[in-house]
C-alpha cells in the first residue's frame, strides 16, 4: 500500500502530482466542446469536468481553469453565452486529444482534428457532426472556486441531438451502444465493458441485475 | 436523429428526464463516500458526481442533493468535517448499488452491504477496506448552486492509500489494473477496456499511443 499524506503531496514533483490527483478518482466522459468566437472562429477543446448538476430544469456544469489553453473556449462562452457537448466514440479518440494542442486563436480546432461543425439551431455554438450525442447549451453563470481560481460554469440544456439507437424506452441513454469514450486524468483513454444495469435498491431485497 | 428542446424535456415524463439527463454525458467514476454520524455509526452512500477541482492544493469536489438518501452524508460532513472517497472495482457493482438504498440512520451501510471500515489515520471518516484506492479529505467549503439547491462540497485530500501496483511511474493512477467501476446515470455500471495513454498534444506533431 503506498500512503501520500497533505504533506507529501505538496512536496511531490509538479508533473507526478499533476497526474496522480487528476487521474486518481476515475473516469469520466470525454466530452467536446463546441464554441464561436466574437470573430466567428468555430473553437473546439476536450473537456471532462463535467457535472451532472440536475435534470428539472436541466443543467450541467464544466470546471474551467482560466490561466490553461481552455481559456479560448470560456472567452468565446463568455461573449455570446453559448456552448455545445459533444460526446466521443473511442475511434476518436487521437482527435478529441489532438484538440488539446495550444492552437493560435486564428486556427480551428475542427479543421486541424479532422471534424465537422454542424449548426441545426440557432444557438451560437457549433456541434460536432461526428458525435452520437450532441448537446447545446446557453450560460446561466459563473461560479469562482476561489481556493485556485478554477471557474464553475453552469449551463442550461436547450437543445439534445442523439442517434435513435441510443436512448431506451425509460430515457437512459446507451453509452455502450454510442461507444463512448472515457478519460482518466489528462491523457489516458479507455472505452467500456461488462455493462449491467442494476435494480433500484431496496434495504431488504436482492438486486435484479440486466446486463447491456 | 432524435431531438429534444428545452420546452420537450420540460414536458417529458419525471423518470424518463431524470434517466435521460442524468445519463447523457456519459460514465463518471463510482466512488464510495464514507463518513461518521455523531454518534458513531460509519456512514457509506455511492456518488458519482465528483470534480477533480485541482491538483496544488488537492481539492475535489462533489454534488449533494440535500433532499435525497444522500443527506445522512452531507449531515455528517457538517457535524465533524471529514469524509472518504473510496473507488469500486467491477465486482463490487451490486454492494456499490446497494449503499444507495434507504437505511434507516442506525443502521450502517457497511455492515449491510457487506464491506469493511477500516481507519489508518486520525479522521473521524472511515475508509473502505476493499478499496483499491482510499481518500481521505476535509471539508474546505460548501457552495450553494442557488439553481436548483444542490450543493457542492469542495474537500482537501489529507491522506491517499492505494495498492502498489496501481501508480505508474510519472503519478498516472491505472484504473484499468485496479478494475475500478463507473456509472452511467443512476443504475448502469461499466467496466474499462482498451486503455491507451497520449502523448502530450502539439499543433505540428502526431499523436503517440501507449496501450494499456
Amino acid at each position: 500500500m503506498r500512503h501520500f499524506t497533505a504533506e507529501s503531496i505538496a512536496g511531490l514533483d509538479e508533473r507526478f502530482r499533476r497526474n496522480l490527483i487528476n487521474s486518481l478518482h476515475g473516469v469520466r466522459p470525454a466530452l467536446l466542446v463546441g464554441t464561436t468566437s466574437a470573430t466567428g472562429m468555430d473553437n473546439l477543446a476536450v473537456f471532462s469536468q463535467v457535472l451532472h448538476i440536475g435534470a428539472n430544469p436541466p443543467l450541467t456544469g464544466i470546471l474551467f481553469r482560466p490561466d490553461s489553453v481552455e481559456r479560448h473556449t470560456l472567452t468565446n462562452i463568455r461573449n455570446n453565452g453559448a456552448f455545445t457537448l459533444n460526446t466521443a466514440t473511442t475511434a476518436m479518440a487521437k482527435q478529441v486529444h489532438q484538440t488539446s494542442a495550444r492552437y493560435p486563436r486564428d486556427v480551428s480546432e475542427f479543421e486541424t482534428c479532422g471534424l465537422t461543425s454542424i449548426r441545426m439551431h440557432s444557438s451560437h455554438a457549433p456541434c460536432v457532426a461526428e458525435s452520437p450525442i450532441q448537446i447545446v447549451l446557453r450560460l446561466v453563470r459563473e461560479i469562482p472556486i476561489t481556493e485556485n481560481g478554477t471557474i464553475l460554469v453552469v449551463g442550461e440544456i436547450l437543445h439534445i441531438y442523439l442517434q435513435d439507437d441510443l436512448i431506451s424506452e425509460d430515457g437512459f441513454v446507451a453509452h455502450h451502444i454510442a461507444d463512448s469514450l472515457a478519460v482518466a486524468g489528462l491523457d489516458a483513454y479507455f472505452g467500456l465493458r461488462n455493462g449491467q444495469r442494476l435494480s433500484y435498491a431496496k434495504p431488504d431485497e436482492p438486486i435484479q441485475c440486466e446486463p447491456l
